[in-house]
Order: C-alpha cells, then structure tokens, then sequence
C-alpha cells in the first residue's frame, strides 16, 4: 500500500491541523476561488473533513468584474459538488468603488463569505493562502512603511477563519491540485501589472531571490510570524496600561504615557485617535509620530492636524482630541 | 546672501541635530572611507563643529583588499586634512577571515575605529550611512527571517557611535559631496555583485520601486524606527519579567514563563541560551522555538539541540542548559 503523494500528503496534514479541534459534526466552509491554491485546499478539506467527523461544503464567489464570469463560478461550483463537497454555494456580489480594485474586490468577497457562514452556521471558512502569499503580503506592507502588526501579515487563525496552508509553499500546493486532478483556472489578474500583489509576486520577489538566494518567501514568512507575537504582546501592554493613563474619557495624562516605552505609548495614542474618530485607513505613523511629540517634546505647540476633521492637542498637562477648526 | 544649496544644507542640519547634545571642547571623529557619503559627512562635520565649540577629525581605515589601498588611504587621508579636521589618521588593518568579506572587513574597521576613538578620547565617532543604506540592511535582514530588534537595522546613537545621516536619502549627501567639491573615490565593492548588499542595492531595491512604486527605501527606513521602538519595549518587558522566572541561576520556571506573551517568552529563553554559553550567530528562530515548545507543548520530548555542543531540556518543571552529550 503506497499512501499519496508527498504534495497532497503536505497538504492535508496541514488542512488536518487547522481542522483539529473543531467539534464533531460542524460544518467548515472553503472560500474556492477556482484558483490552484484553493482547489488544492477544497480537494484536501473534502478528504480530510469526514475523517475527522466534520462536514465541509464551499463557497465561490463571481465578482463580475470579466465577461462570463457567472458561468464560470458555476464551473467551480459543479467541480467543487463533485469533490461531495455540500453545500456548494456560487454567489454573485457587487463590487464598490473603494479601496482600489484589489481591495473593493475583497470587500465584497469576504462580506459574501461571512453571510454564507451565517447562514449556513458554519464553525470555520477555509482560506487558501499559501506561504508565498504570506510573503507578498509582508513586502506590500513593508512598502508603506507599516509597523509590526501590519508587517506580521495574515493570521493563521482569526475568529473562525482559517489559513490552513499558509506554511505551505505554492509549488508544492500547485503540485497538490495537479496530482488531485483538480484544473485550476488561473484568475487573469495574477498577471496583470496594474495590480501591486501581482507585481510583487513576479518582479519583486523574485529580484529579492535573485539578491539573496533561495529562501526569501519562507524567511518572509518566519519574519510575519515573529512580528506577530511582537505585536500581540504589545498590544496586551497596551491594554493593561490604559487605565493609568486614562485622565478622563478621550483623554490622556501626559505624564502618564511619558513613563511607558515609545512602542506602548504611540499604540495608546493611535488608540485614542480611532476613539476619538479618525478614520484608521488615514491615520498614519507621522500624525502618531506629532501627537507624540505633544507627549515627549513639549514647547507648546499648537494643534495636530488628524484626519476625518479631527485635531489633538495638549492642555493642562493632558492629550486632548477636537474638532479641528481654527482659532484653537 | 544666499545660503548653502538644498543638498549641503540637508546635510548640515542632519550633522548639527546630532552633535547638539556633546560638551564643548568635544572631539568627534568622522570614519571615513574616501565615498561620496562619508565625504559629505566629513564637509559638514567640518563646517558644523567648530560652530558648536566642538573640535573634529577622522579616521580612513586602509583594508589592504585592492592593490594600491594604501597609497589611496593616504590620498583620503589629505583630502581630510584639506578640509582642516586634525586629528586625520590613516589606518592599515588586517582583514581576518570569518564572517563574510564584508562582515570580516567591518569588524577589523570597527575594531580600529574604537581604538583611534579610545587613543584621542573622541566624544563620538560618527558613520556615513544613509536611508538608503539603513533599507539595504532592512532587506537584508528580512531575507534572513529576523526579529524585530534585527529588522530595526543601524541605529542613529548607539554609544558613542552616531550615524546623523540615517533620515537623509544617498541621492543627497552625494548632492551635497559634489557641491562641497569633495571628489570621491567609488568603492569598487559597490559594483561587485559578489557582495550581498550590492546585489540588494543594485538589483533587489531597483525591483523593489518598480513593483512598488517610488518611496520604498524610505518606507523600509520608516519600519526599522517602528521596529526598534517595539523591540526596545519588548527587551524592557523582559529585563523587568527576568527575576519572576529564574529559578535558580541558569534555570527557568516553566509555568512562570508560560504566563507571559510569546514574544517576551522567547526572548528570555534566547537570553538564557546564550548565557549557558550558545554562540549569538549560530542560534537561531527555530532553536529558540524548540526551547519554547518545552514550556508551551510539553509531551516529556527529549533535549533541545542547540549550538555550541549545548543542548536545552525540561526537569522538574524547569527550563535548563547543559552539555550535548548521549544518554541525557
């Protein structure tokens, strides 16, 4: 008796971790793109699940944004009833006008994802991002600058999403689909430049192989991982220092947040900045960076201009937020 | 009256910030390696010091890599006493052979540099480098799947060692070189793509901006700030959770460790294996991740490899550090 092949096996090992403390008899849901990753995953999820006593189905999500894009969700859809998945859902969404095309896009698809599991009282939606994934993601970030939350890049687990195969490198998930016999469609934007995870993927990374040897995605990867943990426990710092420096509601003791690290401190701020209103896609590390300075670097400056029309300011030895309008 | 072009001025703001906080009288040594950046380092410091009452000189470390380094040294060397910074000290050093060319070559310059530095009794030394050159090293270090406190590249103080142009792009302090008339010398390494950093400077980065966009070098320099702040906390967080964990000297108590956050967890399982002797370059994530296995995923394994002929285990509810020896 010969088991399969190394691929799958690495495969489903890993999509057996993800699944393993899940309760008998609960659903999990695959988010199927019709992509390799994904069928790879849905291929491993239908094998995997029934011997551990769980139920999985899928869910595949037409974002119409080609011609014959319905059509081709039903062609997932009927691939993926063939693997016994059950239920297989193919749901049309409408993508908006925010966040760039990559972003609207996902918007839409994981709103779709979330209905689908309410509906369906599914325990997990299973994400088929791969290590590579991981990697791309890190170095978009760090192209913007971001500190470690943003750099430790996706979860491997938040709430009941799960990223089974995210230490698992593409090639070897690819290789699974192939050996499952499971055709991918591969998505045209993963090779269309205009977007930056597609640039990334074939000009970026594989200059940074090119720079420094084999081993670039998974040291990215590791690096995420890291950066994670660093973040977890910082923001548990932060949670147990708010209260001493909380002088009233919305507002901060100077002097309070001066004892804590530079780290803790400028997390507490940005706290009290998305409290106070602005909105989290503009706040940046320089408006963190000013209010900072009202705590550290005092000579009575004037207000520090936030976004969504809101300011910071001191007074009498506290950090204030307002409605930012002259006269102040 | 006009004053200093953009580029010069840059850089003498940048030189100023950093010798602010040194006594009059004080004398700062500029390492100079005859390139564009530690030129443009070395005008400014000539310029700026004696305007802060402080007095300035500088050191060129001769490698002996290429033919005729010494008589360039020398070259440097007058160049440097042209611009009146006394001392000037030419330095022949003995490259040795580990840890990479480029990492044997730093540590012999570092080496000499801390010795004229003791022999003049500088109050700083300070060093060329540039954003640029703090995100070769970001990427560097990425590549390897480092921690925080690595990705948070060169510090800008770190002693008395200073590097005042770390927020200034190199497209400017080489400006700033050839406005002061200061020729310099290429370094034929940067072209060598034998060299790791060469080969992220001249190819990885480049790919970097094409797939990103323009800003990566200051975004990756923007991350190592952040990372350095978050590695300083977590240090911090560890130093004050080091007493609660020690068991008895070179020991640790397993469920007091299994209290803390992960991120603090490894850092003080890191601390203890290179007391018990482990050597800093060899220990690596997945050494520390073992030891940390033994705290958080006991199943009575048996030791921990580790580097240096060490081996880590668990007795009696305690992390601790022995010789690798068979039979343990």
């Amino acid at each position: 008796m010969t088991g399969p092949a190394p691929a799958v096996a690495a495969v489903r090992v890993a999509v057996r971790r993800a699944l393993a403390e899940l309760e008998t008899g609960a659903l999990v849901l695959v988010a199927c793109s019709g992509g390799p990753d994904s069928l790879a995953l849905a291929g491993a999820t239908a094998f995997v699940a029934p011997r551990l006593g769980l139920r999985a189905g899928a869910v595949t999500v037409d974002h119409g944004l080609q011609d014959g894009s319905a059509e081709r969700a039903e062609q997932v859809a009927l691939l993926l009833r063939g693997l016994a998945l059950d239920p297989v859902d193919a749901v049309a969404v409408e993508v908006g006008g925010t966040g760039g095309p990559e972003g609207a896009a996902r918007t839409a698809r994981h709103a779709a994802l979330a209905e689908r599991a309410e509906a369906h009282a599914a325990a997990a939606v299973l994400f088929g991002h791969t290590r590579d994934d991981q990697a791309e993601t890190v170095l978009l970030r760090l192209a913007r600058g971001s500190g470690a939350r943003s750099l430790a890049g996706m979860a491997a687990r938040s709430g009941r999403w799960l990223r089974p195969l995210l230490d698992v490198d593409r090639a070897t998930v690819h290789a699974a689909a192939d050996l499952m016999g499971l055709a991918a469609w591969q998505d045209p934007h993963n090779a269309d430049f205009a977007y930056a995870r597609s640039r990334v993927r074939h000009d970026a990374l594989p200059g940074l192989e090119r720079a420094l040897g084999p081993g670039v995605a998974e040291a990215l990867a590791r690096t995420a991982g890291l950066l994670r943990d660093d973040a977890d426990a910082l923001d548990e710092w932060a949670d147990r220092a708010r209260e001493g420096v909380t002088a009233a509601p919305g507002e901060l003791d100077a002097a309070a947040l001066a004892e804590l690290p530079r780290a803790v401190r400028t997390r507490l701020l940005r706290r009290a900045a998305l409290e106070a209103g602005c909105p989290a896609g503009a706040l940046a590390a320089r408006h963190v960076f000013e209010l900072d300075r009202l705590v550290t670097d005092w000579r009575g400056q004037r207000r520090v201009d936030l976004p969504g029309g809101l300011a910071g300011g001191r007074k009498t030895g506290r950090i204030v937020f307002f409605a930012n309008k002259k006269g102040f």
